[in-house]
């Protein structure tokens, strides 16, 4: 069944998956109300097991311990290796008679630790009465029948990025099995074990495998919620690149009395090149920075339209008065579907103390430019540098030689940076519909449809090497302090991440034979 | 007599005073000729006193051997002094029946020395058959009537840097004293013993003796020739102020991802801000820079085209191609003629391996402006900052608070620097006409005559707090290795001191009545 035709399906019988969802979703709330003690007992073995991607015998561990919950629950798993890395976890949970097929990635390895930054044991599960930076102290896990708060934090690596999934996971088949409801979508999990690594080895494990990772829709279960703790999906990132032009002046540094106003400066040169880039109402002045970018349509505009406004408040906290902002008063969001082009860094000699009266010999810029949706990174980086040739400067790619310098009276040398496309699924793609029919089902008009991250992940690699779109699923609280100390995952979190996942398990057609015109 | 009906009899009497000049010029070659070597036998002794103005009892010594020399010429001297600081030599040594007055500046403390990186003792002097960077060795100081080559140099702190303007003093004085030549100028000596130190005491010495120090023309012994080994008199040096700017951003580094596009970013208006304020030909676009300078005259005009061109020779050696200097083709010493703009340096967050995905917080630059005759610096820096208003910058003078970044959309803090003006004799101010006049008679068409020094020296008081007009009269090498180890006087510019000096005692008119009309 190709995804068009599914969603055909899946709209003829919305009534009937509506019931069925929400069958689904009350079986999900049911089942973690009588047996939240046991998910959490469940949740806090995983935990306890060290999961930093270079310690390599824990990361088995962690994979032992996904295949086995998995088995446990009837699918067929696989460890998928290279030499010397994590594995990859790998598995198959059909549903009888089903043909739509989704993907559910999550990374199960974590960032490495300090323990005695923590308050408690980063490896050893701590339940916790709310935030410990509120005042949250430790409370003992509850006994099954006992009142679990929504409130409540399970602290310890990995519990917010990004184990949450797998006990969503766990939790949506338990409550599904106890309640006798079929599952409409057939599963494949594809679990990463070193993404805080830098996900060296995910492209050939796909590449590899390729002809196992043919799904309708990749689940991409990472991140956060939306910083109003409204749950949300986000229908992309950002790709990456960048660069760095070095421009030249004299080959010492010169006496700016004895040389000033002959000389060349070559921080003078690179401020016009710089301001010749991007106006300051911050748009690119780049010719062809814009030409691949594939602007947001009907569905992403009225998605941006229905986001809660967080522009004032962020302009308090950061300082930033009315007015400064790029892109003059469009909203954040918004900002994020366009390629940008930043100066993450600029230097050239040295000011404050430093600073001595000299012509400096060089400056520097470090820009990195975020992609969107169709935008080539090397297509973008051949746009920066004709400018920069247009603007008169001979462009090369090693430090000039004497020769070339005494012949070019403008020389940048460009070394380009490594970078990858943007990944983005149109909110009314087919497939999408899955997603959002499931967390609308949950989640209700508090649903927030996010287009785009402003981040960058590589997941082009899941939309053009494996040929499917993705949604990013976050179940995390946005305050669980990733990657830091005390990394929490609130437990009204968790319980939506079971709702969630039972809600997607039963999304789609769930019958056979909808009735037609129904 | 003033200075302007002085130069009517100079000029009238042109021709005596021509025949007068040579006399000396010839009288100071006849007499180092025969007495060389007790010339260098007495510099030998001066070098051997260390002169680092912090080493006051050594700087006693130095300033007591200039007293006694001077005093066993005739003069009547002085030592000036302030608590802790060393003393300023003054003298005077009238000639009978003369009404005009030469100040000659020179400072007798030099840099400091680190004595392991010298060839020979710093404070011990040596003579060598050349530059010792050139194959040069130690030879022994000459004997009485023993031939000297003027290629030979005097090895010693001080020598070049500047000491050798009283060694050219003496020697002319004895030199006019042994062939019966009377000088037709009074003179005044001023000697600095902390020059290499800052000078920090040399104002208020101007001011409590100010009634001393009137003169009609300033001589500054100090400096190096012409590159090009030719005789040069300077009428000026350029003045100098500065300034740093802060450009700010949010309040904390933000991902670039998150909010690029969005957030301002610093650097960026940085650039523009920078670009704004000078063209990339070079030219300073900042309303009223220019308003003041006053722009050099015919004889300054003539001057400039006279000199002997070093801009295709400095391109090679410092690696810049044709057409990127700034002013576009116009000489180096027309460019110093007009004030500067120069961006020393120029910081926001970092680039290289130090660079970070990051909108920066802020963006400094630090600028110095060089300034010529008719420049204010305080004039200057309101007019860069009416520019930074211009631009849109709020402009504050501390670090802006909360509610100050919050308030303003484009914040510039401005903190200025200290600075002083330019100082300019115009080549055909009557008094100059005194030191041309001698020049020329002991350089004859070599003479360069420098309309402005690049760098920066407050000469300005000379000019403006004691109200006399000076001329820079220099007598080292180029190549002396000033402030450096193995500093050094070749002996042809001793020798050429001599001659000036000579040259300068009897410039002016020779006798009270000039014949009218010749």
């Amino acid at each position: 069944m190709t995804v068009r035709t599914l969603l055909i399906g899946l709209l003829l019988a919305s009534a009937a998956a509506d019931a069925a969802a929400d069958d689904a979703v009350a079986a999900a709330r049911a089942y973690r109300e009588a047996h939240g003690a046991k998910v959490l007992a469940d949740f806090a073995r995983f935990l306890a097991i060290p999961n930093v991607a270079s310690d390599l015998p824990n990361i088995e561990r962690n994979a032992a311990y996904i295949r086995d919950a998995l088995i446990a629950r009837g699918a067929r798993m696989e460890l998928w290796r290279q030499d010397g890395v994590p594995p990859l976890v790998y598995g198959e949970l059909d549903a009888p008679g089903v043909e739509l097929t989704v993907g559910v990635y999550m990374h199960y390895d974590g960032q490495p630790v300090v323990p005695a930054q923590w308050t408690h044991d980063p490896w050893s599960a701590t339940l916790a009465s709310s935030a410990i930076e509120s005042g949250g102290t430790a409370i003992p896990f509850p006994a099954p029948g006992d009142a679990i708060d929504p409130e409540w934090r399970i602290y310890g690596r990995g519990s917010g990025d990004d184990k949450a999934p797998l006990a969503a996971i766990l939790g949506a088949l338990d409550a599904l099995d106890a309640a006798g409801l079929r599952r409409t979508v057939n599963l494949k999990f594809f679990f990463e074990g070193e993404e805080e690594a830098g996900s060296a080895h995910l492209e050939r494990y796909m590449t590899v495998h390729r002809d196992r990772l043919d799904v309708d829709l990749w689940l991409i279960c990472d991140g956060p919620v939306h910083q109003s703790r409204r749950p949300q999906l986000v229908f992309g990132v950002r790709g990456y690149t960048g660069l760095e032009i070095t421009i030249y002046g004299a080959r010492r540094y010169l006496h700016s009395g004895h040389y000033g106003n002959w000389a060349p400066n070559p921080a003078l040169l690179l401020a016009s090149l710089l301001a010749s880039m991007k106006d300051t109402a911050g748009k690119v002045t780049i010719d062809r920075f814009f030409d691949d970018t594939v602007m947001p349509g009907p569905a992403e505009r009225a998605a941006l339209d229905a986001l809660p406004a967080v522009e004032d408040a962020l302009r308090l906290e950061l300082e930033i008065a009315p007015g400064a902002t790029e892109g003059r008063g469009a909203s954040l969001a918004e900002r994020l579907l366009l390629p940008s082009l930043n100066i993450r860094g600029m230097v050239s000699a040295a000011v404050g103390d430093g600073a001595r009266n000299v012509i400096p010999t060089e400056a520097v810029a470090s820009l990195d430019i975020r992609l969107v949706k169709g935008n080539d990174p090397d297509r973008m980086l051949e746009a920066v540098e004709d400018h920069v040739r247009a603007e008169g400067f001979h462009v090369v790619r090693e430090t000039p030689d004497a020769e070339t310098r005494r012949t070019h009276p403008r020389i940048a040398k460009i070394v380009r940076g490594s970078g990858y496309p943007a990944a983005r699924t149109p909110l009314d793609a087919p497939a999408a519909a899955i997603a959002v029919d499931a967390a609308r089902r949950v989640a209700g008009d508090a649903l927030i449809l996010m287009p785009s991250l402003g981040g960058s992940l590589p997941l082009y690699l899941f939309n053009d090497l494996l040929g499917s779109p993705v949604v990013i699923v976050p179940i995390a609280n946005h305050d669980d302090n990733q990657h830091a100390p005390d990394e929490n995952l609130r437990l009204a979190n968790l319980w939506y991440g079971i709702d969630l996942m039972a809600a997607l398990f039963t999304s789609g057609p769930s019958r056979p034979d909808p009735p037609p015109g129904d």
